[in-house]
């Protein structure tokens, strides 16, 4: 389901149709194909980026040479290396697309420029950065509770449609699984 | 080292008198003794607290009914639990000090009138928080990439300060580590 930028920060802001005008001038939306990169491993992630359709993921590729996935982002969500993004420095991580998405990219030095000029704006990022401190809370509680196999139950039954959506060697690898013992899983649970 | 409200926002931005003023008046500052509850466990967690001097932890009890800590906060932190926070149910966790211990303390919707009041705050909390976010991405890597004995390494080269100020145990519950097992660790790298 395609979600509008402008239409999801107006669940959480009013904007003005000059806002909403200058908002559209400020960012860039691109369409990606699928398996395009949104960010190179190395490269300084400059960007911002907000799900408009489709979905990627972020990972690294960790010792052993396997790529490790630590995020997903779906319509609606923003995503970024953050470490990468505030200090400028080479990301660790690579951003790519899972299928054929729509995203809208701000630069960092855009952003800010933005802010500066639409200030009510603040109030939308701060609100969506709250909900993204929540959901790392949620995250790292699970983690620590729960075994992976429990880890699967809950991430299964809380996103069917994701599970459905996302190849399953992807979520084997987020939920830290060989995609052997995911697909173990999903038969003893199906 | 005692870290003031104000002064660690005006290293984000710029603060009137009169903001300076207003803020003392939406906020409060308690000091607490050592072990001092913040959160108890079930209660809504209405307040978002900022540490000017000490050390709090936040935990919750796992399935084992053992202490489960997940979160440190010393001073210019911030910490809460963001989903009680946020969506006004009960906490999961609970907050205490482990030291003697300065905070400040302001309710959800006195800081929403706050932003309100004083829209040009919305900026550093924006930026509190986007430097939350990059901090818990580090941390979900970390746990991805490293062994628990990489973990602690890391955690003692990072801060060795912090690894003699808080009690051994907080520090293995933390690093998902027995006691009995950091004690070796540390024996084996001091």
């Amino acid at each position: 389901m395609q979600v509008n930028l402008a239409q999801h920060i107006q669940k959480y802001i009013t904007l003005s149709d000059h806002e909403i005008h200058r908002l559209s001038e400020f960012t860039e939306t691109i369409h990606l194909k699928k398996k395009a990169w949104v960010l190179q491993e190395n490269s300084v992630c400059h960007h911002w980026y907000f799900v408009e359709k489709g979905c990627l993921r972020m990972f690294f590729i960790n010792s052993k040479g396997v790529e490790q996935i630590t995020q997903f982002a779906l319509e609606g969500w923003w995503i970024t290396d953050f470490n990468s993004f505030l200090n400028k420095v080479p990301s660790a991580y690579a951003i790519q697309t899972i299928e054929a998405s729509t995203i809208v990219s701000i630069h960092q030095k855009v952003l800010e420029q933005m802010l500066a000029e639409l200030p009510g704006l603040e109030k939308y990022f701060r609100l969506v950065l709250q909900k993204a401190v929540a959901a790392s809370q949620h995250r790292a509680k699970l983690s620590y509770e729960m075994s992976k196999e429990e880890f699967f139950l809950h991430f299964s039954t809380s996103f069917p449609d994701f599970m459905q959506r996302v190849p399953q060697y992807m979520i084997a690898s987020y939920l830290g699984l060989t995609p052997e013992y995911l697909s173990e899983l999903r038969k003893k649970f199906s």
